[in-house]
């Protein structure tokens, strides 16, 4: 007979689970594995709602596995090491994002680019070799190889820097791939939820001018003035995207729905680049025409790797750069994720785990 | 009143050219400049019949000025020269390509990439500053700024390098562009016409191990044999795509139709790029996901800037790299026309002008 979530591993554990696809989530007892040799085991203090969050515990993708304790934008305490562990020591502050694991030896993986390796383990809603479930930051504590734990920058508030693991290296690491970061450069940001925000503040950051682009005019106030944005277009005003015409170097498309890209192909400048971040459903139409005409690239982005998640996190701890989060207690998780279903957040809800999660 | 044809400029020319859009093609006689003082006077030899040639002679994209004498894969030898004109003398062989214009001073311009220039000027089907119309290569002889002449390599045949002034630079420059020039890497061309088969051969010169694919298994023995690729897939047949998932590290895709791209993104590797040459008359689909999980790209280009081509002649003359080529006299290009149209060439047609073309 199959062990129960409890029994599974030797080390007890607790935090919230989804038990279906309703998604709501309430508290769970199960356990997690010793500490190995290259292990490090840490205290949750703090861990981020991402939106996929919000995916994964409704199966909107149609492959979850419940029960489900989701999180990976997770900030801890180290308390214990395995006896290889050479990066970390009891009592550091360090963050696990969207992977725990990969094969360490493919070619994506040699060149630290983990997120591309076919191995590749996540972090939560993924099955570890032998069947048993691996769960995420909504919890007490987590355990992971320290190759996949990253350093806590000194100086990085921890609750407005969880949601960086994702939220930050997903922005980040296109726009240094892309040579998006050279400063100077005129960038678009289209959306301003999590992703959107994050991604105005790292351009801003790297010395680029930057314009938000978004369906609802209400946005323009707060991308001006709370983000700190030099321009906003409101994408249904055919007026204001002629005028932008070929103006922008580099676009990071940060929504999800199915949208014409055609009009943001107009925006860049000959040799732009449209990055797409968002994963809408369904196909986008592609024309192709003005690719060839201002050769234009329409790309993609997954995360970043593990060494670059590193970089990324104190390149925003010397550049001030934090998302804007709402601390919640982990009681109020089921508001907001309701909440966030309706984009009603300013951007990321960050659960204190440290303070409010109880034993069960 | 308008002046004619053949009043317009002071030099006599002539030709044959459309005069509407049957797209039937006639002798025609018209004129030309003087000789500026970086002007190139050159005698016709040879003139490439490009695909869009069709598309131009019969008014397919709706922007057609008539009469038209088309060609830009123009070969040719220097008859004159301006008393500026520093890199050209009397009896060189010269090239003239798509273009014959551009600002020279935008930031484009800067950086020879002249066919990105807002006020780029073409080799025919366009017109002067004053109104009048430019005509191209299916004529006795041409005249064009030396910045626009390309010096023709001494051991480059005429008329099976001409049409690299198209074709050739047109899948050139891509894979100069996005770095796919490097020996060792695994190529894909989609496509296997003017610009596909010369693809092919660019590729191989750079080192790449070349894989075309094409709808039709017909095409294989010729890829294989006739051009030198590696591997040959029929993109119909599920099974051969399928064992092919994730084996290249760049496409060029000279498909005109409307096709699905996603199987051509599945044959990448990640961070693989697939560059559109080919330019569909309606937009394609484009499922974002795989660009996300790969960091895959989907790109265009158009044809090189004039250092560039130079270049490419040059890269072409020292690799044996030439368009395989059927000459025909002038008096058979509307027969050529209609082959062209059902794909009955291999490549492509090249008008020996020199030899055929009788003043009318």
């Amino acid at each position: 007979m199959a062990k129960s979530p409890e029994e599974q591993h030797p080390v007890k554990a607790y935090g919230w689970a989804a038990r279906d696809n309703s998604g709501v989530l309430s508290p769970f007892k199960f356990s997690r594995r010793v500490t190995g040799e290259t292990d490090v085991r840490f205290k949750v203090l703090y861990t981020g709602i991402c939106h996929s969050d919000l995916h994964h515990v409704k199966n909107d993708w149609g492959a979850s596995k419940y029960p489900m304790v989701p999180g990976h934008e997770i900030v801890g305490e180290v308390t214990e090491v395995g006896c290889k562990v050479t990066k970390f020591k009891v009592g550091d502050k360090v963050g696990v994002g969207c992977m725990v694991g990969s094969c360490r030896s493919c070619a994506d993986c040699k060149e630290d680019l983990e997120p591309y390796c076919p191995k590749k383990v996540l972090t939560y809603d993924f099955y570890y070799p032998d069947g048993t479930i691996l769960y995420g930051g909504y919890s007490d504590h987590m355990v992971a190889d320290e190759h996949f734990v990253l350093r806590w920058p000194e100086n990085l508030p921890l609750a407005g820097g969880a949601p960086l693991l994702c939220a930050g290296i997903t922005t980040y690491s296109p726009l240094i791939y892309y040579g998006l970061n050279k400063p100077g450069l005129h960038l678009g940001v289209v959306g301003l939820g999590g992703l959107g925000h994050v991604g105005v503040k790292l351009a801003k950051a790297f010395g680029a001018k930057v314009t938000v682009i978004s369906t609802s005019p209400s946005k323009g106030q707060e991308a001006l003035e709370r983000l700190g944005a030099d321009a906003f277009l409101v994408s249904r005003d055919p007026n204001q995207m002629q005028a932008a015409m070929g103006t922008l170097d580099g676009i990071l498309d940060t929504v999800s729905a199915v949208h014409p890209i055609l009009p943001l192909l107009s925006l860049l400048k000959n040799h732009g680049k449209l990055i797409m971040l968002g994963a809408p459903a369904k196909p986008l139409e592609l024309p192709v025409f003005p690719l060839l005409m201002g050769r234009k690239v329409v790309a993609g982005s997954n995360i970043g790797g593990l060494k670059e998640t590193q970089e990324m996190l104190d390149f925003c701890a010397k550049h001030n750069v934090v998302a804007d989060v709402e601390v919640i207690p982990i009681d109020q998780v089921n508001t907001a994720m309701e909440r966030l279903e309706k984009s009603d957040v300013k951007y990321r809800f960050v659960i204190d785990v440290g303070n409010t999660l109880k034993a069960p």
